[in-house]
């Protein structure tokens, strides 16, 4: 199965794929971000983030995708932000059919590293390691995604887990 | 001119039209709300909120939309909630190429009532005056909606405002 992870923002939003046969077949396929120019009016933003992430969707196909949970930051007008972009990037994954996670960042870190507080250098590492990549992914969006894909390819095959994909 | 004001939310969206020639002849078009269910999953919901309104922008054709700047509630996972079904909203007024205001509430109320700490019940009251409506027009969310129509008619059509329409 593919997964797709995403790190939700306005400005830059991290894309990560697997494709998975099990836990311990997980296999990296790409992991990059799509960006937004920071000048412009946000609803042209989001019109943007839209439409660049519907194509991707229709050229990765996932299976699942895994979308990380927001909290609220210290800075509100940046969380509204990336709340206004997340909001557009769920419409397009239910556009698609594409079923999701939303795992806080909490429940990925101790999923992925076994650490609830570990960093971004720790889950860089990490994924180095479990996808046995030759250098670090980057930027940190780019990995964070990768991170949250491997999330939900051993959750969906876990068969502890009552995750029902259709 | 038509111009569509527009109250968001996830549960309940406002929305109320006005047709306007110039400040003193401001007239009511309707108003409405577009509501989702609270017990289903919120991607399925922005994708409601989205089709729905999309819809109604298609039929209603306005001249100028007008979205009230949303401000951080005490509770931060309905200001979240918001922020999401916002983007929606503001995603489906760039892929209709309809130009908009976002007004803060105390914009908002300082232009319909000249007191920017108005009530509801004073908006409503104003809103049945200024356009000769027979009742008060409810439910709340369509009544600040029709509001905010009515601020951008006036912004629109007031010669000091550079407001720019396509």
């Amino acid at each position: 199965m593919r997964v797709l992870g995403i790190d939700p923002g306005l400005a830059t939003i991290g894309l990560g794929v697997v494709d998975s046969a099990s836990p311990s077949d997980i296999r990296a396929v790409e992991w990059l971000v799509l960006r937004t120019k920071p000048g412009r009016p946000l609803a042209d933003r989001l019109r943007e983030i839209h439409a660049d992430f519907s194509e991707y969707l229709a050229e990765c196909k996932p299976d699942l995708a895994v979308i990380e949970r927001q909290f609220f930051a210290k800075n509100e007008t940046t969380a509204m932000d990336v709340s206004h972009a997340r909001g557009c990037l769920l419409l397009a994954l239910a556009q698609h059919d594409i079923p999701h996670l939303e795992p806080t960042p909490l429940q990925l870190k101790s999923a992925v590293t076994g650490d609830g507080k570990a960093s971004k250098a720790q889950i860089q590492d990490m994924m180095a390691l479990m996808l046995r990549l030759e250098t670090k992914p980057t930027p940190d969006d780019a990995a964070d995604a990768l991170a949250l894909a491997v999330y939900g390819a051993l959750r969906a095959n876990d068969p502890a887990t009552a995750l029902v994909l259709p």
